[in-house]
């Protein structure tokens, strides 16, 4: 167990409000370097004389204003901190950058501090964070392991406990194969939801910030205070940071196919998998085993195709200038791509898009995915015998998602048998980042995990996590729309929030319209004591939402005032009266659910 | 005046539904074209007995089921139609489909006939029409001028009123720029609103197949047909096709700064431009000055950077082995691209993206855009001295659109005082159509010009056009809420807007509730025939506004489908049945209007 204070946000926070003081924190912080002496994980280490001036002028312990007030983190060392060498892990590449990357810049105003530059995968090319000059950082939980790249001292870092969160960078999943390897969480936001303006490309059109925390709530609360459109950055997009919530009861969780599934002949990683997945259906959640060739056709184009050029297009001039100053591994593949042709480039994106076309069923018939992080789990040595094609072999479950505009967030999931990490990743379409870590929170929570390789229990989950609540809209529904019921999907793409199961006042009866299909109930006001108290369920969602939502509803639905038993009234769905003059009436059943369960 | 029915297809149906026959109008098409005698319409006719076969087997007038029974269309000569040769105007590349292109099957299910393929310049690539091997086509109005391009004879073939309509191609402005100089209308849809399955590309990320037409509510009429998510091509996009409709009274309507107006110095079309605007500011609508300079540099990356290397990877083979196939300005333009490397490619992805979100706040910041269609005119001597230079000035106003993924429709305006054709473009963001096509039907009704060069009289505008305008949401206000009424501020204050008045279908009774203040009816629904037609109004907002709105309703009104006496229906005002109980039936009032009128 790493003494001293938690760093998690929650335990160091509740440590400040207690007596601990920014500069114990910075003690803390230097101690813990000192004591992982891992000289692979810092590129560069801020100053600690400059750290304490900078935590003095952050003034009275304040996380109402500065939700991040004193809380250390390290940023991997393609991204701009202002007064810090940013090195790409290319020491010749080295520039001194005079203003903070976007990000950067938001965290610190937040009142976060930032530790140091992390090593990384040079350029950012590579998951396994052994294509470096400087020395690899060691695997936190297994020293035998890679320690998992592009953003490998960041993941360790954080999982060390020497910084609360760090920044890293995906594209192929950078962001995420560390996490796996780290047992921490790794976080890849939505494409555009975080500003690139201040990092050095990778691929210009798929790169995104990543944040790597010990918890979900963390990564989350870092990712609200990051999160913001940025005119910097030709490819920001407004992707808002909302939707982190209590996850709906029964989600749709696409699987790949048992077929499908790649472990490369690594039998406790597909054990684990498995647990992972029983743990999900044991939260009660429905699991669909979904075709997965298509998605690796298109993770295959990241290293195989056009991609590579956009690599090589972001450094050309130094490439050109400057080949050798390359890592061997990272010359090779940027080499590769001076051939290609701009038709060639189209060439790419048209295979691509034909993919996009394809799987965009396959990810609209689920709420989300969960994959494995990695297949596999790779040793130093396995490395060295087969530079490329093991690292290609981890990006199995990850290479495909920023092509396909997909957020996603690696969460760690169990140990395996053999003591070595097992994540899980959930992925689903772009803006729907709190879906995911509303479920990624409830598997860490189930996993019992300790935080990275510190020891430190997970402190009790955020319960007044923000939500922007102004201005929701609750709305009662009675049938199709309650949660694992087919319509229900309709709510969750509407982002809409499940708040509560509730019952109505006994002054409603329930029928079955006959000719729906699917199958709806109509639920019709009586006179007080004349009807049922029925099952309800109650959603949350926005105005424009709602908007939408009403807008849908076919004849002979409506949306009404619904009393409920507790004394209050809510929006809720009521049939007009014509419409069960020759329904069947289940009152007596005391809701759809159980209605459904007792007929089918 | 061209002799022989008006084919537009309201005055075409008409004739159907007298005394015409397929056979004459067939027999009427053929007369028509032997009448133009312009041999660089058609590259290939049509067999005229296959056509009187095909015609025959549409079976007895039917617009009912087949909306565009016995409507001859024209295809230009790069999209596929079964059993005539596709040469793209470079009859060495010509070959013979077996199937029909997506678009053209669906025209063909509606009872649409095809009466040929037409020249075009070569490969879609030019917007002048002279840059084909086969006679260049006249332009119809005045034959010194060019004909436009690259759809060069479906422009021609519709206005001299050889045929309803036909299809185009649109990447630079090909749909557009020849409607522009033929006075008819140039439907551009959203990028993916019309499959180009069977279509040779131009710039695949860019390409749409676009419509020609007398009218635009032809234009409407034909785009519902072909509208269609097609799994057969990867840039298919579900756009709906509604939202054509009486447009809103009063639109934002940006238009191009006056020092960012570029008429390359003719006065005429500067005037007539004025002319256009003048005209929008006296149909009620306001008009907003928007700096153009970064649509301009979003237009010159069009011929300039990476996506000329789109059009030579569409026939890379075919160019690299048979060159001197190509027209000379065509194979300039062509082997410029082969030099280009995937780095470069990128590199102009880069550059549109950084203007992209540049202007999309422009975008953003009014309903829609109308500009000049084209900045002045070109006689086909002009373009033998300045093939390239006056190809690109042509497309000023055209280039940008498809590269920032808006839609568009250019509509005759006018006819200049030199008797040459004046034409604007509406432009807007994607999945607006309906919105440029509602402007630009009252543009063409006030502009009273006759339909091409034929001379026709524009046929009176169609009324039953498909409701449903971009995301707003129709509300049928009963009671309260009605202008003038004590609630109607609450509409207002949401920003929503009047539709129309309307009755409902005779299903339903009114009723006073008891106890309301102010008073307020309630509406239910009866048996058909049991109710009476009530007065309602329709109200017009966002989902947002629409979303609060019904959130603020009290019990025991609801907001469900009312069905009008038109056969539509529309979200509207419902009470729930136990509060009628003791209520006064006021049905035979016909509305709360009445109600009020006659017993305040």
């Amino acid at each position: 167990m790493r003494a001293g204070p938690a760093f998690d946000i929650a335990s160091l926070h509740a440590a400040y409000q207690n007596d601990l003081t920014a500069a114990d924190m910075i003690g803390t912080v230097f101690a813990r370097i000192a004591e992982v002496n891992d000289p692979g994980i810092f590129i560069h280490l801020v100053d600690i004389g400059d750290l304490l001036v900078e935590a003095e002028a952050l003034g009275a312990f304040d996380p109402a204003t500065k939700p991040l007030w004193g809380i250390p983190f390290a940023v991997k060392d393609n991204i701009d901190v202002a007064g810090m060498p940013t090195t790409a892990s290319c020491p010749d590449y080295a520039y001194m950058p005079d203003t903070d990357a976007t990000v950067v810049r938001l965290l610190k105003e937040a009142g976060a501090l930032v530790i140091g530059k992390t090593n990384l995968d040079q350029f950012a090319t590579g998951l396994v964070g052994v294509r470096t000059p400087y020395p690899v950082p060691r695997n936190a939980m297994d020293a035998d392991l890679v320690p998992g790249g592009s953003s490998s001292g960041s993941a360790v870092a954080t999982a060390q406990g020497i910084v609360s969160f760090a920044l890293g960078t995906d594209t192929a999943g950078s962001g995420r194969i560390p996490a796996g390897l780290n047992n921490i969480v790794g976080m890849k936001p939505s494409l555009g939801a975080l500003s690139t303006s201040g990092v050095i490309p990778a691929c210009r059109t798929l790169d995104c910030v990543s944040i790597f925390a010990l918890t979900v709530d963390d990564a989350w609360r870092v990712f609200e205070v990051a999160a913001c459109h940025d005119a910097k950055d030709a490819y920001s997009k407004t992707i808002p940071a909302n939707g982190f919530r209590q996850a709906p009861p029964v989600l749709t969780i696409g699987v790949p196919a048992k077929a499908d599934r790649l472990f490369f002949g690594d039998a406790v990683m597909e054990a684990a998998y498995d647990d992972a997945l029983r743990m999900l259906t044991k939260l009660g959640h429905r699991l669909v085993e979904v075709p997965f060739g298509d998605f690796y056709k298109v993770a295959n184009l990241l290293y195989e195709g056009a991609w590579v050029a956009e690599r090589y297009a972001a450094v050309k001039d130094f490439f050109d200038a400057k080949e050798a100053s390359f890592h061997p591994v990272t010359r090779g593949i940027y080499g590769g791509a001076k051939q290609l042709s701009a038709a060639d480039a189209f060439k790419g994106l048209y295979g691509l898009q034909a993919l996009k076309q394809k799987v965009a069923q396959l990810i609209a018939s689920v709420d989300l995915f969960c994959v494995p992080t990695a297949p596999t789990h790779y040793t130093r040595a396995d490395l060295e015998a087969e530079p490329i094609r093991e690292n290609s072999r981890l990006g199995t479950y990850t290479n495909f998602v920023n092509l396909l505009d997909m957020c996603g967030i690696a969460v760690p999931a169990g140990i395996r048998s053999d003591g070595r990490p097992a994540s899980v990743t959930l992925l689903t379409s772009s803006g729907r980042d709190g879906l995911t870590a509303s479920l990624a929170r409830d598997i860490h929570a189930s996993s019992g995990l300790a935080l990275g390789a510190t020891g430190w229990l997970q402190p009790k989950p955020n319960d007044t996590i923000s939500v922007d609540e102004a201005g929701l809209i609750d709305i009662a529904v009675v049938g199709a729309h309650l949660s694992g019921m087919p319509l229900n999907a309709q709510l969750l793409a509407l982002d809409s929030r499940f708040l509560r199961k509730a019952r109505t006042s006994d002054c409603y009866r329930l029928y079955v319209l006959p000719g729906q299909k699917p199958a709806k109930p109509g639920l019709i006001r009586v006179p007080q004591a004349t009807g049922g108290q029925i099952d309800v369920e109650i959603w949350q969602m926005t105005p424009a939402a709602f908007g939408q939502f009403v807008a849908a509803i076919p004849s002979p639905l409506s949306i009404g005032t619904l009393f409920l038993s507790d004394g209050t009234s809510t929006k809720g769905f009521l049939v007009e009266a014509t419409a069960i003059a020759d329904a069947t009436d289940i009152t007596h059943y005391g809701g759809w659910r159980t209605y459904i369960a007792a007929t089918v």
